[in-house]
């Protein structure tokens, strides 16, 4: 078979896999994201092995559809810039501050500790810090909407607290490339100031850009009588955000491609613009991203031991994150119920976990092994936490302690 | 540079470079497509030979690109059977039959004629036919909307007539390819029998499948709550329609994504639905096409003999089109000046034209020169169409002789 026809078969296998996936998970009260990553995992080399089928005979094949994936992960990562309303944020700011350092902090510690404890070298157990530290906003935001609490005094610090925690991970990750990550480039301090420097740079110069030119710059595309003018300039935009934000900063694509995403809503893009870019997103290229994460997944290589791994890193990655985002909560203000109740909206991992995965994955400071457990992990803080936020509401909805619903 | 990088850079060079041309095209007249297509020659071998650029390393850049410009064609094709409403062009049934099979068979002829004039074998001679046979939807269509001509009959005739032109040009590139292509498959007449009963046979059972299946399985899917239930499912539809036309209707891709696009236009899918699919086509996919086209013609190969090749081949191709569709204009009942309208009308080649020889310069059936002079063709007849048929129409409208406008 012709390697082109190889890829569209390819392309049309994952993406009903995936959408298949999701809706079952949904039926099941799971978020989307849960039943894509499954539908991956039953692909990959843990059942089906899919780029091993007979008719795959294209060894550039898994590249092109790996390339695809990263794609997503760059358009997921504009999205959730592009859905962020900062003015909204600041009103929650000083909850979302707390919430989101501590809530970054604690688990980073934790993984720390965890990982000191089981002998690891600094970079791996700071790697496995790092790996604890994210909270995905879209299963946050999906299960506060379905309760009914998003705009509550909880969900919009929540909210905050999770754009807080995933800006520090992805800065820190960035911070960690640069430090422990083994780059070539490294040889001194010296070589480190230069690099923090030329970071300092690439953001301060794409801020001037984003903020002063961006929004002219939409203003004029925006009425030349040009086919998807407005979409075509984003990904222009958001690739050469990204490509810049590594090539010239030293610092990950996603920053780049969740900044340029951030501009944009800052903007005035009409919704049009939003529901074009969230066709092409969410589908085409986004679930080709989460079915590629169980893709590159073998739950066949989780031995006993790492199971006990697997239950020692959920119980730390749980616990972390309900102790860290709660008292941040409870320094701001909040009760112990509404501190609680934020704390469990937070331990939900997600696409930032499994990115970070995926870079310590290719940059080889996490073995397989590692990686499938990580993939089990965002699997079952996912699953575990709609449940257990709907009890802690219910409960607050029965006391009536407090008015958990504000408007806006 | 990390190969992905150098794919996003060049993905955002590619698509600001096309939008560019587009609209620069557009500023003086003449149909985006033309100035995409010239920026496409500017960033190709003839001037900046951008795959050679020093940062470009990646050895499979180039690969990726031509598989997501070949993604771009399948969409461009999906948007035309997706655009077609079958009730209106039957209305213009008679003179788009007519104009249709002879604005195919003419140029058809003179290509051959042409071909073995010069003393090409007997399947280099069919397929400069088969190049000079095609009909740009696309094109007609804008140039008739800019003279507010498109609903008139003349403007309907032309709708219908290109359509059916370029339906019957890639049935015939299928045929082609199974006649003439030199597909080691074929072994004799049954063999060919064979492939024919498969063609059928794909023609058949995918008909049945998307009249009868495919709008209830979009009634179903439209109703799940799946983020972009309907957009992913298209392509999931799109591909594996392409992907059996090809490899188990022994007919082009391109064909398959055609009736796919077809059978959802006769499907109750919402606008939502195409304004999304326009986004991706012609935000992302497209765009890389159109680029794609001159990124791999060489201009620097014309030759003087190669610019009298080019001038002749210019003639027939204006001549024949003009007069075979003309004539079948004639035979439906329009009148002389009508005619003339109708076939000047259908001078612009366009994607198709492009998608043939590209499938020619691939398959070995014709060489880059051959394309380079192709690539120069289409741009000339789109070129030099607006202006010829703005003439047309202003003597129709200055002498009154018949109402050129109809409402609907």
């Amino acid at each position: 078979m012709l390697p082109f026809l190889q890829l569209i078969l390819a392309i049309a296998i994952i993406i009903f896999a995936a959408k298949l996936g999701g809706y079952l998970s949904n039926r099941v009260g799971q978020p989307a994201v849960v039943g894509e990553v499954l539908a991956g995992l039953l692909l990959g080399p843990s059942v089906l092995n899919f780029f091993h089928l007979p008719f795959f005979t294209d060894p550039h094949l898994e590249e092109s559809i790996v390339h695809m994936a990263e794609l997503g992960v760059l358009l997921l990562m504009f999205i959730a810039g592009l859905e962020l309303h900062l003015e909204e944020l600041v009103k929650a700011g000083k909850t979302a501050f707390f919430a989101g350092v501590l809530g970054f902090g604690i688990p980073l510690l934790a993984g720390f500790g965890l990982g000191s404890l089981m002998g690891y070298p600094l970079e791996q157990a700071v790697f496995l810090g790092l790996l604890l530290s994210p909270t995905s906003i879209s299963i946050s935001a999906q299960v506060l909407m379905e309760l009914k609490q998003l705009r509550s005094k909880v969900g919009m610090g929540l909210l905050g607290a999770a754009v807080i925690d995933d800006v520090l991970v992805v800065l820190s990750l960035s911070l960690y490339g640069v430090l422990l990550g083994g780059s070539e480039a490294i040889g001194g301090v010296g070589e480190v100031g230069i690099i923090l420097l030329k970071m300092l740079g690439f953001l301060i110069v794409s801020h001037a850009f984003g903020i002063w030119v961006l929004p002219k710059l939409v203003d004029i595309v925006k009425k030349l009588p040009v086919s998807q003018g407005l979409i075509s300039f984003a990904f222009v935009m958001l690739f050469f955000f990204a490509w810049s934000a590594e090539a010239l900063g030293h610092m990950a694509t996603i920053i780049g491609a969740f900044m340029a995403g951030l501009f944009f809503s800052r903007s005035s893009v009409p919704q049009s613009f939003r529901d074009g870019f969230s066709a092409i997103a969410y589908g085409f290229f986004v679930p080709i991203f989460f079915i590629s994460i169980g893709l590159e997944a073998n739950i066949r290589l989780l031995t006993a031991d790492s199971l006990w791994f697997l239950l020692i890193l959920l119980l730390a990655a749980i616990l972390s994150k309900v102790i860290g985002a709660g008292a941040g909560g409870a320094l701001s203000g909040l009760s112990l119920k509404e501190s609680l109740q934020l704390g469990a909206g937070m331990i939900p991992r997600g696409e930032v976990m499994l990115i970070a995965a995926t870079v310590g994955l290719v940059e080889g400071i996490i073995t397989n092994n590692t990686f499938s457990t990580v993939i089990v992990l965002v699997i079952a803080t996912t699953l575990l936490t709609p449940p257990l936020l709907r009890i802690l509401f219910s409960k607050a909805r029965s006391q009536k302690s407090e008015p958990v619903q504000v408007g806006d």
